[in-house]
């Protein structure tokens, strides 16, 4: 080892141990143990510039270990990204652009919001995915527009997690050769030395996965790392595991190799005691110009993207129609112009045709005609496409050996596939539906949640939607999952009652950027409902009258999805024996929270007391629109295993169970 | 083959496709294709007595592959379990003993509710984890009175979902020797064949967990079948996989080996070919004489349980104090005599210490009180330990090495985790506390479900329990969780404010037998509250009254875990400027809502309108309590990193805010 490197690798150790011991929380293990695996990538290898983040063919690194945020921090400061030495000073503190762990849109370079663990490796899954289809998609001769690669950064913890098989076992199935995993390998998890719980032979393990592996590499020699990173790269058509030993808090004389130093401050005597041992004679936070010059990536970055830009130059002239849409797709991330107007028109259709179909089925229809139109449009399903009907006519597998593809067979893997969808919206240029039944977004809940917390645009297609779905029995049915959905800031989530809700849920969800979305779909048919133009145009603010009586209603139903038939039947019922009803559909709660005050006291005024909200899933979600005299008809307990119109039936989703349900509670509320 | 045993597995094919067609919905191929290995595996090695299914010896079968769920009810009406023929043909009809997937406590004889793909082996892996604790604690030289297998089949789905990972490599670390799991190896899942999206080596992924692994044994040669089974039980130190080469829907000549046969009828020609080519002539739902007798499973499981029982009285008598112990345990389930006495002699030491300390804490204090007097309490984390605090000063992991101790380094695989827990459960003999920070209950979310889904004990620990836990930022700082756990069904969710609403919740946690806890903690200190006698009995109901205003409240502030400070120092203001102001601490809205109704309306009187409800969670779900005319101060956005303190001022969990928004409130109320 150089001195010269070994002090640029010394200076992510130096900032990492001060910035912790300022914050006094934070975890400087991690960083200290990968800094020189870091400085070899991002000194020899990485292609990136600092002054343009979004560069669209820079590299992609992610820190799936994101405790370790101490090192992404030091290397986008000392590489020369906006971000500095005063922000590190305020790690962990609020309206930092260094918070606990990395977060997207919080630091110029961090790629991806990391933290839980196993997330980030299938982020960069995903990312290494959008770049090989990406490629197919616009790459020509002499011309590789698309060609970088994504570098990933794990620990012992990620390859626990049961979304590091998921994603790694399908990444080497689809021979994602751009994909160079770095497994941290120090032996140290929270509770200590791993042999107690942690046995793998990961190396076979990956193998086993179709991976190239390269073991053995001394992640504190950068000659070791420098050769197998070069090698990785020659490998094209599989991913690359590099396996570094590594001492968890290298420098630190007395914690290093230990979890003493994973998740706490080194304490000052022990930082001075590395200061020693490093022989880093500075003070916190300073850091000498000659090492600040070794790390500076602004030159070199800025040629490398220059080089790339000529390059893109030339392609458009030489492919204007593809350059043109690289641009729309990958640069602007626009709709084609004419989209809302040609949803809008089959919208209209929808409204037109009036069809009787299961939504999954609706839903089917509508990306047949939408994706037609959008060829960033992927899509994908935790094997039940066939079940979720994700397949449109010009669905196209993308395999190992053929990425110019749209659609992604995940196989039985709900969360590796959504934190993969994370990983393509976050590389840019596809917009991605990925489904499975609503019951196994469990399984990937947190990967849902991720996407909303980050404001990156996903559409999550979740069928068999409730007890509607029947024989397969409660394991299957969704009761407390949609209040979940509902419930999760910053995703909105659409349960829509025919063709004509479906198709505006799914335009509201290709026109959101800022955020995902979740497509909630039955698997039984269910009834079209007529609306004039002013309602169909409503159904975008998530909420809306669908029928009213004459003048002022003195009951509202509030429905959604399958339960908006029975709503409306107890409603022309109850109309029929002179109550005034009026009957709300629901399809998007968190879209209807964002209207103005005056339109949502218009669709539920304030002075109607009885209000019944219908749905088949749990009652608690909606006493926030019922309010104290109003009543919920859903699920207060888990389904069962009978036919689903039986135990619609069962479960009291009945038109006379409504009229009843109405009738005493309107009677109770006049004794008020 | 033998044409009896052909006959005997083919008993099993026919009844599948014939309760699959009647009920017009169904997975056939998996019972079809895995029929020759499961007849091996009853009728050779299976040790159990349909009469008496709680037999706590039992070897242990569990489908994790339970849309397979026809082949186990096959197995269990053929062998004489009380499930008798009539049950079959309603298969998937409500009420009946044989819904869609297996479920535990519908049909005697499932040992566990399977359909989520992946659960039942990690099930299994609980169970197996139990049998050889257990057996560590109980089996003296010449007495192996626990000494049984656990066997799971397993298809293509369990191996391609994560929490195979986590729990098959946790299994290899402990060495469960008598685990044995069949893979059916079809190549088939619902997409059609797997070669598109799963190209592991399964068998060097297992052999990279330390799993014996016998290779390509053909799963319709019986022969094969039961040398595979009979080297499995030769290996004690490693769990095995037996690996069997397997044609889906084996005997449906047109069908078999596509995915055609894997989820719907084969349709009534099909069947006829299917009967034919399988030379089974007898009409739907009838089985010969002679194949019943091959199958019957009564008289040998008589005997075999009669040999267990002599062995056990022997056991009770050479050691007195240990088979008291396995009686109350193991047999009865039951709670030693004192508990309850001493519970709450300790609840109420906690009351009068009025200790200041962070309910993670005060649940580490109980957890020793508690476990020193019963030794089933089992505990674990998922790498966590020392930030849950799970660990007691008798706290014991157990190893491959050593099987006789009391906790469960479970590594970081919550998922896993929570799912081993429902096996340890399942099995008997323990009660199980497993752990991890609140936000990733996410990522065992769906074991968390099926748990209480099936109503067993288990108690999840949950600390970090809002934007109170700090720096780490949001990633980590749970908002919709508690909702989301509220509204589980038969989930108790328990957010203490104090030490002794610590010891309460434990004890309510420990004496449920019929569902499961979740326990949620605060990393940061909580101020005690005061009580009286009354008062600390009533925190058991889940919701009461801890300050009160002298005559009718006209305002009522609701709190929970570490807002309750900030409420009661803004009742004691607002009581001090002559509002009449009462406190509720709500710990558990899940058993308060079970209370009377009068007990309810004593604590939130219908006439009070002005209530506001104060918790570090989502907002929307206090509606339920505030109504119409009250306020929730909560959360409606991702937290932030920053210092706990901090957080919690800046999202308005401050006196301040408490007292204006109820001043506001009182205003605007007052003004109807």
């Amino acid at each position: 080892m150089t001195t010269a490197r070994k002090n640029l690798a010394n200076a992510i150790r130096a900032l990492s141990m001060d910035a912790v011991q300022q914050a006094n929380s934070g975890h400087p293990g991690a960083p200290m143990g990968m800094a020189d695996i870091a400085e070899v990538l991002w000194n020899d290898f990485l292609k990136h510039n600092p002054n343009d983040p979004a560069w669209p063919d820079r590299d992609r690194f992610v820190l799936s270990n994101g405790h370790g945020s101490m090192l992404i921090y030091s290397l986008l400061h000392l590489s020369g990204y906006d971000l500095p030495i005063e922000e590190l000073k305020r790690f962990r503190q609020l309206h930092s652009k260094t918070p606990g762990h990395p977060e997207y849109g919080y630091t110029p370079g961090v790629e991806t919001t990391t933290g839980p663990l196993g997330a980030g490796i299938a982020n960069a899954v995903g990312m290494a995915i959008a770049e090989q289809t990406l490629a197919a998609h616009f790459n020509r001769d002499q011309f590789n527009i698309v060609d970088h690669f994504t570098y990933c950064f794990l620990g012992d913890g990620c390859l626990m997690e049961g979304i590091s098989h998921e994603a790694c076992s399908l990444a080497g199935t689809l021979g994602l050769g751009k994909l160079i995993a770095f497994w941290d390998d120090n032996g140290i998890s929270i509770d200590g030395h791993v042999e107690g719980w942690f046995t793998d032979n990961t190396p076979a393990r990956f193998k086993a996965y179709q991976w190239h592996v390269i073991e053995h590499v001394d992640g504190h020699n950068p000659e070791e790392i420098r050769a197998a990173i070069a090698q990785a790269q020659t490998v094209t058509d599989k991913p690359t595991l590099i396996c570094c030993k590594t001492t968890i808090g290298f420098g630190s004389p007395n914690k290093a190799g230990s979890h003493d130093c994973h998740g706490a401050p080194l304490g000052k005597d022990e930082i001075a005691a590395s200061r020693e041992f490093l022989n880093w004679p500075h003070a916190p936070f300073e850091v000498p110009d000659d090492v600040y010059k070794g790390w500076d990536a602004r030159e070199p970055g800025a040629r490398s993207q220059s080089q790339w830009q000529h390059l893109f130059q030339e392609y458009q002239q030489l492919y204007p129609e593809l350059g043109a849409e690289f641009q729309r797709r990958v640069i602007e991330r626009a709709l084609p112009d004419s989209f809302a107007e040609k949803a809008d028109l089959f919208i209209n259709i929808c409204q037109q045709q009036g069809q009787h179909i299961a939504s999954r089925k609706a839903s089917q229809n509508t990306i047949e005609v939408f994706a037609s139109m959008l060829p960033e449009l992927m899509g994908g399903s935790a094997d039940l496409a066939g079940s979720n009907l994700t397949l449109w006519s010009g669905s196209k597998g993308i395999s190992k050996d053929d990425a110019d593809g749209n659609y992604v067979y995940y196989g039985v893997r709900e969360f590796g596939m959504s934190a993969i969808m994370n990983g393509i919206s976050l590389h840019g240029g596809f917009i991605h539906y990925g489904a499975t039944f609503l019951m196994f977004m469990e399984y990937a809940r947190n990967a849902v949640r991720m996407s909303a917390l980050m404001g990156i645009q996903n559409i999550f297609v979740y069928t068999h939607d409730s007890i509607g779905q029947g024989e397969d029995g409660p394991t299957h049915q969704p009761v407390e999952q949609l209040a979940n959905l509902r419930m999760t800031p910053n995703l909105h989530t659409w349960r829509p009652c025919d063709t004509v809700e479906t198709a505006v849920a799914w335009k509201a969800a290709i026109q959101r950027q800022d955020g995902p979305s979740a497509l909630i779909f039955s698997r039984q048919n269910l009834d079209h409902q007529s609306r004039d133009t002013q309602q169909v145009e409503n159904i975008a603010k998530g909420g809306y009258i669908l029928t009213d009586c004459d003048g002022e209603p003195e009951i509202i139903l509030i429905a959604t999805g399958s339960e908006m038939s029975v709503a409306n039947q107890a409603a022309q019922l109850l109309n029929e024996a002179d109550h005034k009803v009026r009957v709300v559909s629901m399809p998007c709660t968190n879209v209807f929270d964002q209207q103005s005050k005056s339109y949502k006291e218009h669709v539920l005024p304030k002075q109607v007391k009885t209000i019944v909200a219908i749905e088949a899933a749990h009652v608690d979600y909606w006493h926030k629109y019922v309010g104290s005299y109003g009543k919920v008809i859903g699920m207060a307990q888990f389904g069962e295993s009978a036919p689903g119109a039986d135990l619609l039936k069962h479960f009291g989703f009945t038109t006379e169970n409504v009229i009843n349900t109405v009738i005493d509670l309107k009677q109770q509320n006049m004794a008020l």
